[in-house]
């Protein structure tokens, strides 16, 4: 794959997300930085790009953009096969793929940015309610997701046997964003140990938000 | 494939997705109904199947568990490969999976009924003021996609060529979930004229809430 242009922003935890997966596949990309707070991914010059206005997304050489973080993932893991990101056997896949998406698409989802913007926009929500809402939708998840790990053979040094994947990914996202809004994670061992696991390695650590040329 | 069992709920817009998959492979399920404004699904019976307490659940005749809509309809997608519900090309399948998740990680997650009931006990929100959450977040999402869907050569009769896939299905289940809250369609031709192409497949219209036996 040609150097491909990864559109981020440091505290992102979906361009988090993409960047473990890009540094796992040893894919190098030129990284643009598109700063949230200050509202530039709404940029025409973005939204001619991506008309959502999101991040991440990234623009391959022939000029294609591919949207939304698990989708550029599965598509990262279709075309740059080693190391995979997924099990072998289906019923393997269904469980990595179901784990990741319990953080994608019931956790995530509720509590980033533009949506705590709104809580407090529309509701009036103060910094501590807000706060509350994040980690309740944490614990909705968390708690089912650490059974779910603790309880299955499948489960080894990382969410799924020996080698990190598309759970671990968002497990570790996830995981990280919680530290913002001081998530008690005492209950969730499993979860930790595997996050543990992954931040010694260098494709995790290398794309954690304070380690991207936009941190602040 | 033996017979599954597909723990649903006839309003459930997730459990609509499922359904329509599994009627395309022509898989055929028996249908356990969880009443979910009855709080039937964090039953101790149900909770023992799936922790998480969510609606869709398939459990395979082995016993196997597979958990969140689009990491099973993935599964079914591996096991049951005709007709396939993604393009064969990488970058194909990229685009019909990030259309799918604009859907499946930004538009259904924030406006499910767990977080509008939320909003109301937790803010005080009036039904007016749910609705219009619900159809914001429909809009912030649906504009883009329009656009894309409008501007690509990709899109045919359904979302990505000829054949409905597994972005048609998540498009068709939020059209029918906007229709509850009279989410205004108008500015969306192109989201109109695919999800009226899906509703001729008896496919679709069999998977439909009214069509299930728990419909109210």
């Amino acid at each position: 794959m040609s150097r491909p242009i990864l559109h981020s922003y440091f505290r992102s935890s979906t361009s988090f997300r993409l960047r473990i997966a890009l540094n796992l596949k040893g894919v190098e990309t030129d990284y643009v930085a598109h700063h949230l707070r200050l509202g530039e991914q709404r940029s025409e010059a973005f939204l001619s790009i991506n008309p959502q206005g999101l991040v991440p997304a990234l623009e391959l050489a022939d000029g294609t953009v591919l949207l939304q973080s698990m989708a550029i993932i599965e598509y990262l893991d279709e075309t740059v096969p080693e190391p995979p990101l997924l099990p072998r056997d289906a019923a393997g896949r269904a469980r990595v793929r179901g784990l990741a998406q319990m953080v994608a698409c019931e956790i995530h989802p509720v509590n980033n940015l533009r949506i705590l913007n709104d809580l407090k926009t529309r509701f009036g929500a103060h910094e501590d309610t807000v706060a509350d809402w994040f980690r309740h939708w944490v614990a909705e998840t968390f708690a089912p997701m650490e059974i779910l790990l603790a309880q299955s053979p499948d489960t080894g040094t990382y969410c799924h046997g020996e080698s990190p994947g598309l759970a671990d990914i968002c497990l570790v996202a996830q995981v990280i964003n919680n530290q913002r809004f001081a998530v008690d994670m005492a209950p969730y061992s499993t979860i930790r140990r595997i996050h543990e696991a992954c931040m010694q390695l260098p494709a995790f650590q290398q794309a954690a938000p304070a380690n991207q040329p936009d941190a602040e």
